[in-house]
């Protein structure tokens, strides 16, 4: 057994998830959990999720020598603000994060050096169209990507914990650096969320929208499916990875531009061969991704905690 | 039976689908089709999707009472041409391009007042992965739109009978005008795919670009899945296209550019209701598309012909 006992603040569908995830493979004792709302905390322990709830976070993490922080990034500010109040000295604490650099900001403003020094930062690539505890399954991590982004204040073998407990998932660990994962996440998921959010209202401007809507097919659902998450949860991301997303979003409106420009200079031969370029990257990408063994993936993937 | 002998000019997936639902619903007798490729004849008559195939386009149309011109908008022009010099007088023509305005212009370049007056244009919205002969189901049609843009010089009986021949096939038929058809399907189908082309390519120049598509997941792929679309394709209709996906390009990079501020200037609150309103779009836009029975859909889906 990793741990003796698991404290998840935020006992939704990430948080929950890790809980059965371990409990199903022996590795965690107890499991106690937080969530800012009763009634998430007791439908966790209705569906088995945790053995009692926490009426804070303060009880919650009592005799935890595992924390996972599964709150919104938004929220996580005056989590580990309270954290810093009550972290038991040996435990170690993660967290579920969609956007690394702002969390280990707020970890440096919160925790003191003994306690950052036991936060290892990590963002689990998974999820679901549903959220909260009901959708909480063992397996939701198996063969779906969670990146470490360990700070210069871990030690080697709390990293290694850490990576450990999330294998015990099923999930395939990467390291990145913070500001690396950042940039990597504004590129395949932040910018395609922030375009399809822009499809969306860019066509709903249209005096004759309704109509529009109306001859929508296959290939407009599933490009602006990801349009559909949480308007809440990718604000926070915007704002808390703004200058990454703003670099890919200069660098998708150049590409913009130079195939408008194609376009206005009715280059068939260019136009193909742009088409060409990126039907082959993206085609290559599958193959990939099936290797990788990535779940099929939902609306909901990777919306962001 | 509403027609004697079905010529398919174009015996893919779009020609030899209606030739099996018409056959289905016993609304044709005998099926005759021509294909450019030899191999595609064949095969098309040993999958039963024609009754015999023909060895030039006026073969194939002798005796016809109707043509159905299947093959990529591209090809329509030599096409028509020859259809000009074998159409038999009473045959009605009909076809499935995905841009209308473009075809309507090789018509009337090409076809004398009498025979453009019997050709009635429409565009099934409807598609598979897979395209040619060995793709055609008869119910490819069944639940999806087709929208017919006849033009001034059709009889209006002759349009009935091609929406009767499409209502034989379980689409769901709407007529609109030809430039108003290419100013719809821009914003909802060829904005999207040219829009998908250039989220790739944008990535694609990451110099990290091999990391980075490591860590795509379930948004990118869907946001990006009509980016695998038929580069020749999409560059015909891109071309037949241009102006309205010129003007609906700038509508997007205004999107973005409006996004973009908000973003530069930390604006959460503007962010948020800007994601919002496009959430609640998109969300109000899918049971719409369920109650209109349409299939499941593919990223071949209205990839054009």
């Amino acid at each position: 057994m990793m741990f003796r006992r698991l404290a998840l603040i935020g006992t939704g569908l990430i948080g929950g998830s890790l809980a059965l995830a371990l409990r199903e493979r022996g590795e965690v004792g107890e499991v106690v959990g937080y969530s800012r709302r009763l009634d998430t905390r007791l439908a966790a322990e209705r569906l088995g999720l945790i053995d009692r709830p926490a009426d804070s976070i303060a009880e919650a993490v009592a005799g935890a020598d595992l924390v996972f922080v599964a709150t919104p990034v938004k929220a996580m500010d005056a989590v580990l603000g309270e954290l810093a109040a009550c972290l038991p000295g040996d435990a170690l604490v993660t967290d579920g994060g969609s956007v690394k650099g702002a969390v280990v900001e707020r970890a440096r403003a919160h925790l003191s050096a003994g306690q950052l020094a036991r936060f290892v930062p990590g963002h689990p690539i998974a999820g679901r169209e549903r959220s909260g505890p009901e959708a909480a399954t063992a397996d939701l991590y198996r063969g779906h990507r969670v990146i470490l982004t360990p700070i210069e204040e871990n030690r080697a073998e709390d990293v290694a914990r850490i990576e450990a407990m999330w294998q015990a998932t099923g999930a395939r660990i990467e390291r990145l650096e913070v500001a690396h994962h950042d940039h990597v996440l504004a590129a395949t998921s932040h910018l395609p969320h922030a375009a399809a959010y822009a499809m969306v209202s860019a066509l709903a401007r249209l005096a004759e929208r309704y109509e529009v809507f109306r001859y929508a097919a296959g290939g407009f659902r599933d490009f602006t499916r990801i349009a559909s998450s949480d308007p809440v949860m990718w604000r926070d991301i915007c704002l808390d990875n703004r200058d990454e997303i703003l670099v890919m979003l200069d660098h998708y409106r150049a590409e913009l531009d130079c195939l408008r420009d194609m376009l206005e200079s009715a280059d068939g031969e260019k136009i193909e061969h742009y088409f060409h370029e990126a039907k082959a990257v993206r085609d290559a990408l599958y193959p990939v991704a099936q290797a990788n063994g990535a779940n099929p993936v939902s609306e909901a993937d990777e919306t962001g905690r």
